[in-house]
């Protein structure tokens, strides 16, 4: 069973997989996990996976974990948490532990093997963001669980050791700290303002326009004023909501035409780099919130995270948000 | 002029290192930089750097900048902050920027460019810790920078672009984020209990042992409890003190001894992994505390940050410490 383990000092959390563990003579060189021979999420492999949690795209007479689908999810074969079992807090003389409970799935977000999430259709990649939210709406109903964290590994500069387009969603038992920061930054500001700080930045963005990149009729696209990394790029609604899974499915669409228009044009710009994506939302269950705003965060995997960042948490950027927005801008993607 | 912007959500700081600015084209394939044919930090290689602001082992009338030194301490030639200049605080609408004014050195650790910092006996690597207090007694001074945080890079996976054996300092006009949630855990530990946080980890750990690596009169080091990657040490002393710049002379030898065990243990286990090490300590100027405690964290480069760990703050840990811990007490380094 997994553990998750408090630091005392900070409280950040941290899973101990001890089912994934390696041996220290495992550690001295990690060379790339070598793909699968058959790939486990084509069209035709689908005894390969786990069974099924959603899938779209199948006529309702098929049966599931058959072929047809066009996005399919699945629970992770090797989870970083398990689904069964109950928390048990406990604490460790001054230490806190529970059971690392959770869920793991793995989004397949296209039958096809060849293709990215970039060269996704606006149709295909709404339903992807469809299937999101419809495993948010699942897994709040279970009460154990406090987070959902909707993320993508793409290239194996950013993690990803599977070839096949696939996003992943990690469900877990508390919030996590990066979460709670946003939401308490969010909350401060409104305290003062009586406004959201999404909704602010949004306004100015658009007003500034230098590190605008793209823009719909529901969401904008744009390089934060702070970026962690070279061409990190946020994708926010213009309209206040701070749960994703509360977006009708007609929103859904914009948010795909701009996560696809950003995942082109950094493919464009930077020779299709490796990158992650993730997305904040307001954590399960809690009621709709004034000050908090759900959003994407893209980052291209191009720096590296040494000792300076590490003991500060500052980031060291050598690309202004200003510069990257203006070549993002005008490359055609 | 490098630039300190502000995450208007959360906090962060962000360095815009202009002066090190890339253009996109340069992003997209990242080779390790060439060491340069002739080593800058080599004996008799003192007028490839800036002018020496620090240096033991000379005889009092060698003048500066000549061979002969033990350790020598030079303004970085790429510096992420300029030492130069006023902070000029704005805001730039809802955003806070400043100009990126702070020190950035390297500690050359020793003349000889094929030893590692693992190989120092333990009186040079007392020198090299001399020349961290001295450094930052010195920058205390400067009364625009409010802290300074002590690190190293080895080895490319963490970051090094030079091979000869060195540390870096950077002076930082704010307090960073990762050292004031540590500052306040301790502070709200401190109100409850009325003890040092890391008194009492330390007490702990030298109780349970499982996690204990090694231990001399004055340090222990262990696997700290809820560990972000495989093999993550702490070397921590065992009497109270906040600030690293008021240990004497004598305790500075133990704690060398402690660091050199540690990183030749890892060294042996590991097969000589990439790490990185930081130093935390209470911020420039600030009274001794009776709730925060000087340590130094160190890290093998062995894990990788993916989308979860950006998105979340949680990090996977596929080793328990214990297990990392009970390696680290066996193996001979």
């Amino acid at each position: 069973m997994p553990e998750l383990r408090r630091d005392p000092i900070v409280g950040r959390w941290v899973i101990i997989a001890t089912e994934r563990a390696r041996r220290p003579s495992d550690l001295s060189h990690c060379p790339p996990p070598p793909q699968p021979s058959v790939c486990p999420f084509c069209a035709g492999q689908e005894d390969k996976t786990p069974r099924e949690v959603y899938a779209s795209g199948r006529p309702p007479s098929a049966p599931p974990n058959s072929p047809g689908w066009r996005v399919r999810v699945v629970p992770n074969r090797f989870p970083a948490l398990k689904i069964e079992g109950e928390l048990d807090r406990q604490a460790e003389g001054i230490y806190d532990r529970m059971n690392g409970i959770g869920a793991h799935e793995v989004i397949i977000e296209t039958p096809e093997h060849g293709r990215q999430m970039k060269d996704l259709s606006d149709a295909e990649l709404t339903d992807v963001l469809v299937s999101f939210k419809a495993r948010i709406l699942d897994l709040r109903n279970d009460l154990r669980f406090r987070y959902t964290l909707l993320f993508k590994n793409h290239g194996q500069l950013a993690g990803a050791s599977l070839d096949h387009p696939h996003s992943q969603l990690i469900a877990l038992p508390v919030v996590p700290r990066q979460v709670i920061e946003e939401i308490e930054g969010a909350k401060r500001h409104y305290e003062l303002k009586e406004r959201c700080i999404f909704c602010d930045i949004v306004g100015q963005e658009r007003r500034d326009r230098t590190r605008l990149i793209f823009e719909n009729d529901e969401l904008v696209a744009f390089a934060p004023y702070a970026p962690r990394s070279p061409f990190e790029t946020w994708i926010v609604p213009k309209r206040h909501e701070s749960n994703f899974e509360a977006e009708p499915k007609e929103r859904l669409g914009p948010c795909a035409q701009a996560l696809a228009t950003t995942l082109r044009r950094l493919a464009a710009a930077l020779g299709n780099p490796a990158y992650n994506f993730i997305l904040h939302s307001n954590p399960l269950r809690d009621a709709s919130s004034p000050s908090y705003h759900w959003h994407l965060e893209v980052m291209p995997a191009l720096s590296q995270v040494a000792g300076f960042e590490w003991g500060s948490g500052f980031h060291i950027n050598p690309v202004p948000p200003e510069e990257a927005a203006e070549f993002l801008r005008k490359v055609q993607g």
